[in-house]
């Protein structure tokens, strides 16, 4: 399965869908607006007549567009403390081809007729444009984009990790469907499968970036090998509540046996150690942070206050993330039992400590490009 | 009514879907082939690391891919006669918000898949992207598109003209959908909004071509205000279906009243004007030709050979074009009958002399752009 086929199109509506859920990159998005406002006034430095930017993974959720005002902002914002003129803006949407770009366009233009309303002609000009495709492939011609962005999606792979399904394999039977905590084989597949991917991903992109344009990626990822209460158990839930399934006969065994995710958390060391091995770029910047798994608590404190409607929260999410992929497995009639266990599932987990997930933020440049003048090919 | 609310989605499925009905513009984008080269010849001189084509109001048929075709294979063709170095190739797909992109992406990456296992790693790399929008307005940054080709599209006017619908006017009462043959005043505001359309359309390309790059327009038009068997014939008979309907009650009066096509075919002389008007492009090259009106009938004899069935083609073509626009105004129930209706009238109409459209395509270069050398900016 490559990834053309892992993610049916995303969408729905209602209470399930990817639009309504997809909350979790806000955090991520706002967290990283230093650096992308860092990033502008460094590209603008060059005063470029146009800056391109990229959105990769976006989506079709709201959030996308907070990565484009982000930008917007700060472009207007620096040239107007500078009185300098303006460059236009142009913003490629990326996502599968699968994505639903219809609806995403409809915002966009949305967006763009609030944003001539409230803040009229003199606001900096742009440009929404989709580019369908696999980010792990070539997206656009060499040297044409100044600032790439990403937010939690190079943690989905472009497929299962191979080796996975092996004829024979003792790999076929287990129960789980991501890391398995006691089987260091099946940890290495899933790390040489990103290691493939990102280094697929770093080549591409070291083409496209114009000299003197920034990467800022955000990544769900680990804190350490062992660390407890992150992702793997947030599958691991997920993995309990279709295994009770298949002991109630709800699910095929050899389905859930066939059933892996194409995600990998890596930790910082391993996307460090893979940027060194490409070797096209400088990782100028690091952040970790940790973030809810409930996308609705903001807050800081250790306990949950609603467990169960914490639980459903992230139930919701994860539905909208990887409902489509579970419907290819398994079919739509086990959509809702499932995330109803899994809701339960998530809530008797939600004690002290609060469980949390790790975003790694990293900004990266092309290796050489610190005198570059952008914009000049 | 503006453009955003003139074309609700095109689409649908099966014997009257868009896609499958919307064959017309294949002998346009044949027709300009010739042109086609001869621009991306005049392209290639300069030698640029990227050439930038867009498709204005590509719809979301597979002809769309057409037009990328022959421009990829003209540069591929070009640079391997030349041992050239191929440059990448950038195809943004332009349409309405409103259009389906889902299905254009889709198709276009069947097409890129085929055209890797045909052509294999050494044809000229190409990347598709979406850019929704009217084209009445700005959709690119300055100078940054090298070839704009537009087909079957620049007739489709921003709006229905103004004063049509004045309160208290007689033009309130006319029985027609289009011009009225008996009046001039009629004529006129569409021959006004259509000055106003394509001055803008005009008005936003000189700004995003880039010197030394080419405009290849093919809108559907008329050879003389008189002639007959032409677009005004055609809507004639499909207002012709609507009063009939509104004589057996099917169909409420006051609503075909309101009902306007935001369309105007232009003559060449009125074309040519406007671009004089305008005064950034010099019109280099001008054809015209006649195209029957069934889509599927290429022969050049002057009779038809199956009235019925021709009819039917029209109207499911017609069908194709304007069925959400119709279903905006009268809803989806009238549909069947409306265009079975259609069908009727115009196999009534395929009599000697076959009735055909004129079409007119035009090439448009920037003012002063002669020794300019594109890409430079």
């Amino acid at each position: 399965m490559n990834v053309e086929q892992v993610f049916p199109m995303m969408g729905g509506d209602g209470e399930n869908s990817y639009a309504k859920n997809s909350r979790v990159p806000e955090k991520a998005v706002i967290m990283t607006k230093p650096l992308m406002e860092e990033a502008v006034r460094e590209i603008c430095k060059s005063l470029p007549e146009k800056l391109v930017a990229a959105d990769l993974g976006c989506s079709s959720g709201p959030n996308t567009l907070l990565v484009l005002s982000q930008i917007t902002n700060a472009v207007d914002e620096h040239c107007c403390s500078l009185s300098q003129q303006k460059p236009e803006i142009q913003f490629f949407l990326n996502d599968l081809p699968s994505n639903d770009f219809n609806n995403m366009f409809q915002l966009s233009v949305q967006h763009q007729k609030k944003i001539r309303e409230e803040k009229g002609d003199a606001y900096v000009p742009f440009y929404v444009v989709g580019s369908p495709g696999s980010f792990y492939g070539r997206l656009f011609p060499s040297k044409s984009i100044h600032l790439f962005h990403s937010s939690y999606s190079l943690m989905w792979l472009s497929q299962v990790p191979r080796g996975l399904k092996e004829e024979g394999s003792d790999l076929l039977n287990r129960p789980d469907i991501y890391i398995d905590k006691n089987s260091s084989i099946v940890y290495h597949l899933y790390l040489k499968q990103f290691k493939t991917d990102f280094l697929d991903f770093l080549k591409s992109r070291s083409k496209e970036l114009i000299y003197g344009g920034s990467m800022i990626l955000s990544i769900l990822g680990r804190r350490d090998c062992q660390a407890s209460g992150e992702l793997l158990h947030l599958w691991g839930l997920l993995a309990e509540a279709l295994n009770t399934m298949v002991s109630e006969g709800l699910v095929e065994e050899d389905k859930l046996k066939d059933f892996n995710l194409p995600f990998y958390a890596p930790l910082m060391e391993e996307v460090r150690s893979i940027i060194n091995m490409e070797g096209s770029f400088d990782l100028t910047q690091v952040q970790t942070f940790e973030s809810n798994w409930d996308p609705f608590d903001e807050s800081n404190e250790n306990f949950v206050e609603d467990k169960k409607s914490s639980g459903r929260n992230v139930a919701n999410y994860i539905r909208a993330v990887v409902g489509p992929l579970v419907t290819s497995y398994f079919g739509t009639d086990i959509l809702e039992d499932l995330f109803s266990r899994y809701a339960n599932n998530v809530s008797r987990h939600m004690h002290d400590p609060k469980p949390k997930y790790t975003v790694l933020i990293l900004v990266l440049k092309l290796k050489g490009g610190e005198h570059a003048i952008c914009g000049c090919k």
